[in-house]
């Protein structure tokens, strides 16, 4: 069984309340409209920002982002069906997965026939409202219940969709919180989706309390947070950032669907091989026996940018249910029942513990030829039987792996012990002068340890 | 199944029209007594060469190949045994195979006892002629089925062979097609069997048309073709021609038994990582589920000498049913009715489709930095919905390995697609300028990609 | 079945001889008290000597060896327990396991209360006497059978043990045998383990035979053979040898545990590639049909200091049941009717296959391009049938893969065939001068061929 709900550096207490606390925020995030752009983003990020600081950056549309520009600036205000007796059919304030997102303003009667074009349903699942956006191409729709939509009776609808489509901004989120060097984490998350739970605001929720999670901490490395729009925001921020990212991290995290209570699992890398992969594999190792790794063949979320040739970060996507696993997706029913109190607390924790990994990974050397004598130091036991070295082996096996050519991660993976129970060992014998690291600072993008 | 007997690219009364075609060539080779030398080659050599242009080159016999020499040239004009009575109970111009090959002449009457030194046949296939030759040694012999052999009375028999061997020539046919570059495609079969189909008419006869629709085709590489006698033959053409084959040569295919019905395989090369083999890996796995790796231990074509050390061909030998693994292999049941019209356009799909694996083959990288803004240029859905990113998928996952360091067969392997739909999207991203190749003339001998 | 004990190379007569000849060995030095240092190496030695020009060392306690210091030296004349009675119920002289290794002298009258804090005993093999010792802190206690123990009735107990631990020496063993080149097979076994037979006079009784057995054979390699105290012996020779050691070692075997008639084995170095376990894995392979590869996780013997970081011998320890796997082990169960002479001869035979397999190892390059005409040298059946080639597909095999980039043991690999079988083949191509030896002394430590 996964046992990250409940980690062992925090104690249960604490846990619980975390997975509540989150939760609450979720509750009040879900309701805002969000969308590429718009004040749906930068109402979320304000709230967000009362958590930790978080900077909120603005592109102007229209601003050349590598293939593409920064799109116009997308806001609504009101959109709904009426019906010839002024009944409001569909109405944007009860769900606003109701509009297709960056629809065009409209304001017209016109045939149920006609309607239809503009109406988008899931014939398979008749209950959830879809999630449709266009950004684009200029359109308007809405979408609904597919059981509802059969109802509809013939007559003439009035469709009211008051929205703009201009200049202006997109908005995202940062926040750099340094450490002992310069070497970076890197952290994405997106906020550009309405009111879906998990695909998409478990990201943003896990991230905030992440964030202050680990401004209590000492850092060895720097750590760079980003709320953004999904795609285009990420396009937008490597853009912008691409040299400093391709110098400065180490590895990279990207966080989506990481909420619900069924799975744990994580997008691989192009070829499956940088430290993300690796840490990311060795976290659920240990702590989770069915884990999935989902092949970057089936991708969908922001490392499609993060691992793009040329940008090429050392980045998986951290996930529980992956997009597109799960039938609730990109529906109605991706909702707070879905993301749970306990289903965000094990992504916290999945999280830290990658976080964790990262932090304690370092290229060690043992100081002395042959192996040391731990006795004289009390590390080992004084009488020899026949089952006095099990208490030790895991020690000796880190001494016998630690000659300067693997990371903790690596030997985690020769001696199969969890990276965090060799980094406390890895503490103690470096305070007894038996292990020195081999290179300050020892993650580097170019490690190609597996 | 498979499905190289109706490939996409040729419309199906083409393809019964080709097998036909084909076989009919093979009707009208079959009778002629080919060896390693004589003028059953020079007769098949002329015959091909109505059908493209085929050079016929003699080698002097005593030419020293390698760690060989060009043996004396054979020839026959009859060959029977009588018995008492002068009836004729094997007749050469029955069945070719009738004689051991290099046979010395012999005019002689001796007992059944002393004739039964002479006689071959196989008590486990004891109603076929085995094929036997003696190309170093001399020797005299007939060949006959061991039923028959079996009835053979007491009495004495008069024997002739009506042969000879003395200095001549080696014989062999090239064809050069020449292309945009000078990087060659090596195609090799071999001509000096007698009367059998599979092995080894299919080769010849599958690599006439070959060449026939190479001539129709424009073509990146030269193609180099050489109908040779096996083992001396390739000897000797490798001992003429190496450097040019060393520099040149970028894949290299031998074909043999390629022209009967059941299966679909290679030979692959000793270590079983040149371009060939990954070409005929690629185009196997997408054509034909159930298809046969044959490891080069399994070897015994003239892949012997193209991949032996200091030759070192990126080679492999393409094959339907490998010689050695069908009953009917080395005996005169390997005839017509073995190999099949539909049997020799398999076989000819396959090589077409291996050259044209070779002739997309390429290295791309994506033009600009994260994803492309398909949808601007008419190559993505407008509208997002839960499904529509599957119709661009192999699109995206070509653009997310083309980073400059994969071949197209590499990117094949990578996101499970056939070269041939990766290569018409490499193509179309082309055109758009999303795409360029890295190298011109990207397939090196050098590639050791996987 | 393993054919270990019966090798092709000595005629059954001599097998049966041999390994009787090392049983009377073994019983001769079983009773003998043997600690990390003391007389009972020394005489163990001496008598070692007997049987070829094993040079004793001394190296005196105090001696700075890497992070470890030459222990003193431990000596024991006598040590009993006798009851009120003055009968003896414990006495060293019936078993040397009795006592403690290292055990401090006593001579105390004590209740049995007291007594118990310094008893050992199995509970789950009550009838085993255990072996145990305390090296490095000083302790003293004896060792009994679970089942007397329990039967001790309450009452005083006379303890003696008349023992001393004082500055004096380590002593090991040591033989160089010279051969053609300065690069050395390693061998190594322990000295210091009191009376069990399989751990561990098993080792030191196979190598003595061994060394016998090499000075009498044509050697490629020089031979260093060492006979040391477990771990603070090697770690001692290491530190005195260290750079010729590394200098000169192509490849080391340390032997323990291998003259019982259970399994084969070795324990693979912390990687599992260098030249030793290449060796014993063509070698166990051939002849041993279910074998074990120990990881080096489960290691425990000397290859624990030849295989730590900087010093990275290319060494794996060969045995038979291995140390900790087998019921018997360290306890008095371990004895002479545990290793037989059938168990010994095998351990000896795989040895020595071990150490031909070195010898034999080379890296050949075929002299001509394209296969050579083994015809013409007698080599090649003179006439072709269905399956002539059988005959020589190993040699034709060998010349396939005799590129100059693997040595014999890759090749064994690659084609199948045993590494004794691939070198009489090889030494037959090369009088016939179609293979020459690519590099004189083509083992190198440097070596990563698989």
């Amino acid at each position: 069984m996964c046992d990250n709900s409940s980690a062992a550096s925090t104690s249960p207490g604490d846990c619980s309340a975390l997975g509540s606390d989150m939760h609450r925020l979720m509750q009040r995030l879900f309701p805002i409209c969000r969308s590429i752009t718009g004040n749906g983003v930068r109402e979320t990020l304000n709230i967000l920002a009362k958590y930790f600081p978080l900077k909120v950056c603005e592109v102007p549309s229209g601003t050349p982002v590598f293939d593409w520009h920064v799109p116009r600036e997308w806001n609504i205000r009101e959109a709904y069906i009426e019906n010839e007796k002024g009944q409001r059919i569909i109405d944007f304030r009860k769900c606003n997965l109701h509009v297709v997102g960056y629809s065009a303003a409209v304001n017209a009667w016109m045939s149920l026939g006609d309607l239809q074009d503009h109406l988008y349903s899931l014939e398979d699942q008749p209950d959830a409202i879809p999630y449709v956006t266009s950004y684009y191409k200029e359109r308007w729709g809405f979408c609904m219940c597919h059981n509802e939509r059969q109802k509809l009776p013939e007559g003439r609808y009035h469709v009211v969709i008051d929205s703009d489509l201009k200049d202006g901004h997109l908005t995202y989120g940062e926040c750099i919180i340094p450490g002992a060097t310069e070497k970076e984490v890197f952290l994405s998350t997106y906020v550009c989706h309405p009111s879906m739970a998990n695909n998409e605001l478990s990201g943003p929720v896990v991230l905030t309390y992440i964030a202050k999670w680990l401004m209590s901490q000492p850092r060895r490395h720097t750590y760079r947070l980003i709320f953004i729009p999904e795609t285009i925001g990420s396009i937008t921020y490597l853009s912008l950032n691409l040299d400093a990212l391709k110098t400065q991290v180490v590895v990279g995290f990207n966080l989506s669907c990481i909420g619900d209570d069924r799975a744990y699992g994580f997008v691989a890398s192009p070829y499956g091989n940088t430290l993300a992969d690796r840490i990311a594999e060795t976290v659920l190792q240990h702590t989770c026996e069915r884990h999935i790794v989902h092949p970057f063949l089936d991708r969908g979320s922001d490392e499609r940018q993060y691992c793009s040739p040329g940008v090429d970060l050392p980045l998986v996507t951290l996930c529980r249910s992956k997009y597109g696993t799960y039938p609730e997706y990109h529906t109605s029913l991706d909702d707070l029942d879905l993301v749970t109190p306990t289903g965000l607390l094990g992504g916290y924790n999945y999280v830290k513990q990658c976080i964790e990994a990262a932090e304690a990974n370092a290229i060690y050397r043992i100081t002395c030829c042959g192996e040391p004598q731990l006795g004289k130091r009390g590390l080992y036991p004084s009488i020899s039987t026949k089952t006095s070295g099990a208490s030790v082996a895991s020690m000796m096996d880190l001494i016998t792996y630690a000659d300067g050519t693997n990371d903790l991660i690596a030997i985690s993976k020769l001696v199969g012990r969890p990276v965090w129970e060799l980094n406390e060992i890895a503490l103690r014998l470096k305070d007894a002068g038996l292990l020195k690291e081999v290179e300050k600072g020892s993650l580097t993008r170019a490690s190609t340890l597996q």
